[in-house]
């Protein structure tokens, strides 16, 4: 069968018509896509198809920490792709082995495999089959306030054995999370709003049955739900009762890992050890696309003898493995971390709280290292939640003013690659000033 | 936090020390896993860690359709990665643009939108996702005899709004589907094998209330399930069915399609059309990690106005994108697609016949293309699944003879590249030949 589209030869060098005639997007009404090309990149900069650049406060879908084109990270791509671009996951092979050893160092002690996937939503969907079967029970508590992938159908669908093991069709469960700005537990202090989301936490647990909780997944740091970093003591509270009740505890470092927080994992903030650690995103900036799991001793030793009923074509794909071992080499000798840290706590921490002093219409500013969000409300007495039309026009706005962020809900996200240098970092918010008074914000 | 490996900087160019020390390997019990490293490869043709050669029968997880390292494909990874390497979903992008429409042009007429994902997984999951959108229904029928990929709880663990139009806690039904060699349907035709098949499946509607059921998800060719080519008028009737009860269809076509069966979709050697196609691996032979559906313009058009709840982050990613246009134009202008079909006609059917002729424990032979099964019985009277131990001889004595073959329960899976050549073919079957015989088959 098949067919030629007639259009196709004529539009074969214009991006923009050939995604209108063929492209399908992401959580998009399709009619209301405007293609807006982008060619090339480079540091925390875009370059679209009209040669214009772009300060990017963005890093995509907050993924690209080390910057467009870093010349490392491509040298290590090419270099393997005229090696070996594609390999089974049964096999044994350098780079793989070099990237699961890389990206284990970087968890607590008493962390050593790797298991590799395409993306966070599959390092998720592992964690909590991994989960699952240590544990045998099969519910997942997680958060109202959070994003952790968009799957969840295909082993339900798939007939053969590896449905069965996998076969829970209960299982999730959501509780509200620290969130002090609109405190779901009517708190008003950090330290009450820690205590009481941890009695919150337990008591939902309780009214579940603990022995039918296999654990517990939330983001270090919740992140298109807004950047609340967690009060000091929450992630230790969660932790003692996890293990009171046998519990695991999965932590999602898939947006705030990897350098974004000014910590190699947002959870090196924080004074406990979860279960089980997924990432993808920073841990190759998105190069090409991976994601996985970290698995503590324990729970890997679990499966030494056992099957571990998961697995997918491309884990710890070759070209994918490369581009992790560049990247955190890269970020590691130039000290990409640190850069996200300083920057957030000089430039773009003090940036926001100085713009809040000058514009009424922001409610909150909260973040570390290069993950910011700047709440917008109507008015700072009733916190409603600023119009989606001045949002858009922000969004709309900083675009033709060159500097791309992300608006999400009432919420300007503040989130550019690690290596933003001071300098961009007070021209993408000097931009972001004028957009705010132009807007009449 | 993080630790160092004391060990990792003397095993650092040791890949087997560091698989064996921080590789989590898919579907095994990890203690069990007895690394076999692989460097490099060319054409059919795998180069391990002593520069020894092997034969591949295995495409590695079948998707290496194009052989190892064609050089149009890396140059073509080199070129993108030297340009952009990653770019979310929402922009346009020439290399996006470019391999949508060549996807979509090897779907039947009326198909002209692409929604790219990493792997064949969440191109199902997106496709169910879609289905159930579009039809307000939720369950999925699908096959026993099936593999759909290995996710399954991460949209439900997400907290935010985007799980609400994803929350199908319901939802999966199994059927029986043609397989004449051991008939679910006690059939002895297969005629009477498709008639019987199609009644079961209706029959299962109806106790199911059609009005309650969103898809069908089959594969084109039942892959890993073991290589069982639909009789004639199966998928027809299957599709009859479904547009009597206003079901969508979704043809999965992650391992059979790009050229695995001698056509470019296995649907294309049926008459009927689905409204969704899910793909793969032979898309670009996993050169980097890829899938998608395709989306018939009457599915597409009910998500103009409409947001589409599903999406991620690597969602046309660059890489990709460049990898999958050079393999469509290589497997074009080389004719790779009419290669395996003149293979699988000429030398890889007859010579697994004949074997057949010479060795009492094969009890079925079955496939197209490069896509082959030969199915191992204790004996051909009581078609006794051959005993496991045999077929692990099997595997390992293949492996010494230099020929890599995928062995699934008690069948020898023969799936090499598409580009194989008829030499490698006959001597891949002529070591396959010795083996049987030594194993006393």
């Amino acid at each position: 069968m098949g067919h030629d589209f007639p259009g196709d030869s004529t539009i074969w060098d214009d991006a923009s018509a050939l995604d209108k005639a063929h492209v399908f997007h992401s959580w998009s009404a399709q009619g209301k896509v405007h293609p807006f090309e982008i060619v090339s990149g480079h540091g925390s900069t875009l370059v679209d198809g009209q040669g214009r650049e772009y300060l990017d406060f963005t890093s995509q879908l907050v993924n690209v920490n080390i910057g467009y084109q870093h010349p490392r990270v491509i040298e290590g791509i090419v270099e393997q792709a005229r090696l070996m671009c594609t390999l089974g996951p049964g096999y044994a092979n350098l780079a793989r082995g070099r990237a699961a050893s890389l990206v284990a160092k970087r968890a607590p002690e008493g962390f050593s495999k790797v298991f590799f996937t395409n993306a966070g939503a599959d390092a998720n969907e592992n964690a909590i089959r991994a989960a699952r079967q240590f544990t045998g029970r099969d519910k997942i508590i997680s958060s109202y306030r959070s994003y952790h992938g968009n799957t969840g159908a295909a082993i339900a669908a798939t007939g053969d054995w590896r449905r069965k093991p996998n076969d829970y069709s209960r299982g999730h469960v959501h509780v509200m999370t620290p969130y002090l700005y609109r405190s779901p537990f009517f708190a008003e202090s950090e330290d009450e709003e820690c205590a009481r989301a941890l009695e919150h936490f337990e008591q939902v647990l309780r009214f579940e049955g603990p022995d039918t909780v296999a654990a517990v997944l939330l983001e270090s740091i919740p992140g298109t739900a807004g950047v609340m970093v967690p009060p000091d003591g929450y992630f230790e509270g969660v932790r003692e009762i996890t293990r009171k009740y046998g519990i695991l505890m999965i932590t999602d470092e898939v947006m705030a890992g990897f350098g974004r927080t000014g910590e190699w994992f947002a959870l090196d903030a924080f004074d406990y050890e979860p279960d089980l650690i997924t990432f993808a995103k920073g841990c190759n900036s998105g190069y090409v696309p991976a994601g996985g799991v970290i698995f503590s001793d324990e729970v890997a030793h679990a499966f030494d003898e056992r099957v571990f009923p998961g697995g997918l074509t491309y884990s710890g794909h070759p070209l994918a493995m490369a581009s992790i071992v560049a990247a955190q080499e890269a970020m590691e000798e130039e000290g990409i971390v640190a850069n996200a840290r300083r920057v957030g706590e000089k430039v773009i921490g003090p940036g926001l709280e100085d713009l809040k002093l000058r514009h009424r219409h922001i409610g909150d500013v909260r973040g570390k290292g290069v993950m910011w969000a700047v709440e917008m409300v109507s008015s700072r007495d009733d916190k409603h939640m600023l119009d989606a039309a001045t949002m858009a026009a922000i969004h709309t706005k900083a675009k033709e003013s060159g500097l791309l962020v992300d608006v999400h809900d009432n919420r300007i996200h503040v989130v550019p690659p690690c290596v933003i240098t001071d300098d961009e970092a007070k021209a993408g918010i000097a931009i972001l000033d004028e957009v705010l008074t132009a807007t009449g914000c």
